[in-house]
């Protein structure tokens, strides 16, 4: 079997990869708004109609969170395939486990929305980032022990730098769910915070902001 | 690490915020039509059963309104997008905030298909409209202003002909929108028009159309 | 601006216009399954969980006649997109009307399955078909006329061919509709005769298969 | 018609079966996560929302499942298209069955997830594998007959161990679900434990595990 026709077939796995998981991603980022029903009833007066809409605050609060959380698993996801240049059956299947808990977000985002006063419904959330970490991590360091990244690119510095966002992120998110022992709201404005921080990438160290301008 | 992969890869992103675009704007404008229910219960004639169809209409109107809208943000990313050779971090970021607003309208739409008298309800689906064209146009603005943009296609005509569509639907949309405190069906009306106005391309002038040509 | 860059993006662009209509077709096809209910409550023995699944025969029936609807039009689109070079506003908006009409056939079909005993769902669910059959015939009219076909490809027998298919089609489909006045179950029949007959290819002559074969 | 450009846009046609398939797939995994609802009302304290959290157990295990089922035939189709250079229209409807099948895995799962003590919600969770096997090894003997594969690649060793998978796999299922004579829970055990020797890869002989690298 010839290498080039190798390469070519094995590219186009990870294309198909990548399209799984961005159809995944894409689904689960739109069931998030049928979380947000619109209220039904007869309403006689345009206040009415607004004291109804009021009450919806928290679900937009949860649908704004849940885009956020995999807004920043989906670019940790793309990162990750920007270095990958090659795919073998063991990181096919990482990448399906790893879509198996982003797709448990809706779920999740839904009984944080729906019970957010609770620290078991934080606690819930938290282990759904949690395990959504632990995939993308084990995911990437299979994917450097394999093998599997375009040599030429993916430096060592490249290789800590996504190891440690992960880590990062993830002790962030650990300390914002333990805020939860204080109070709940706190707890998701926090890890609103600590998401808003890496969308705006407003904190970042020069050195990872390199990193991050490739991504 | 050598130009010719960097651009590689950053192609290679681009097509996945490409590729998670359309699948979010497909999945929107799927799930508009979940809003139109098939009437149940026992019908014991055809003109009963046709009596609880008629029902549905504005629910139709609703879905092409809808359906419309998304197609006109789609196709003014897909426009964007011939246009930009590099992406960074922040233009993905930006990208997924639009994103986020555009997932909102199959919510917006069925708020407006339910409660098509209120003013809250126009002014809401205004509001939506409104900051999916505040976000496609600080995506454009700053592609532009960032270089990313592929200099041999995007001259500076390409430039303010596509920001100012965006300046002019947005202020057809606020006049449509405000056109509801005379009768909220008139505004309703008046933003089909407008719609279809971009969509069939009426009364564009020469130069528009010639931008639009290569859209 | 040089010709080869315009090539280059308008490709790009029908790249989008498929990925979308992708999107779209594979979600239309897959909500279908959500009007197919899990049977609730309890069940005391084997036979009456049976007796509670046999009631679902007609969805299974719909969902069979909607997936097979679907993917005769989805054939139909990447078949004309084989033959289509370039694309302008025009066409990437017939495409959008065009999956506006196919967007319904999860209502459609819902409505047919749980009214199928009478002639206004036929007519609605025929009414769909025609639309659907309306906009692909336009859509391939308006790429043809306006030279954006791929020239050394789409020679005139096969601008004749597909033309040819979706009149004589809409003519199978029509005459299975007008079959309601004698048994609504006889026109659903008929409807899924056609449609295996175009999915299986078993009737076609010689020329219409060799069209096909590169279909 | 010169052949280079039937090469051209039969490759694209190829590129648009996967699209649609990873849609499908995409969405059917994702709609699985629906079948999981919040529990809803008053909760006075945190035990008693672990309380009304504990039932759920059983729906995660049938997401696990589904999950897994479909990643299994998802990893089966994407390795089949590795070695399909071209494809014709019998090929394309073989997929588009395949993929009507692969719909209807959100319902049956959801029918096992609420009556998993009932043998004939197994049998009719092993029917729906059943026949996606069988739609998936015709799809596989097809393209060989019809010479549809990359000669270069798909050697006889390649189409033996494609046929053999297939077929262990299948027998491996039917014995599973044959165990529900015995009890319920063990059919879904042993399922569940085939499912992650397939994803796992722990027990295969060197031969097959050589074609899966290149998977």
């Amino acid at each position: 079997m010839p290498r080039h026709d190798y390469n070519f077939f094995a590219g186009q796995r990870i294309s198909r990869i990548e399209a799984l998981s961005d159809g995944v991603f894409a689904i689960a980022m739109t069931l998030l708004v049928l979380d947000i029903k619109v209220p039904m009833g007869e309403f006689h007066s345009e206040s009415e109609l607004i004291a109804a809409f009021w009450p919806l605050m928290p679900k937009f609060l949860a649908y704004l969170l849940g885009f956020m959380t995999l807004g920043i698993f989906w670019v940790g996801h793309a990162t990750q395939f920007k270095f990958i240049a090659r795919t073998d059956r063991h990181l096919t299947w990482l990448n399906i486990f790893f879509l198996l808990v982003i797709s448990l977000f809706p779920f999740s985002t839904g009984f944080l929305s729906e019970h957010i006063h609770f620290k078991f419904a934080i606690g819930l959330y938290w282990l759904n980032i949690f395990l959504a970490g632990l995939a993308i991590y084990i995911h990437w360091i299979y994917a450097c022990k394999a093998g599997l990244l375009n040599e030429g690119m993916a430096t060592e510095e490249v290789f800590k730098a996504i190891q440690n966002r992960v880590i990062i992120a993830q002790s962030l998110y650990l300390t914002a769910a333990l805020l939860c022992f204080i109070n709940t709201y706190l707890s998701v404005a926090m890890t609103i915070l600590v998401q808003l921080n890496y969308a705006l990438a407003l904190f970042f160290s020069a050195k990872e902001s390199e990193v991050a301008e490739e991504e």
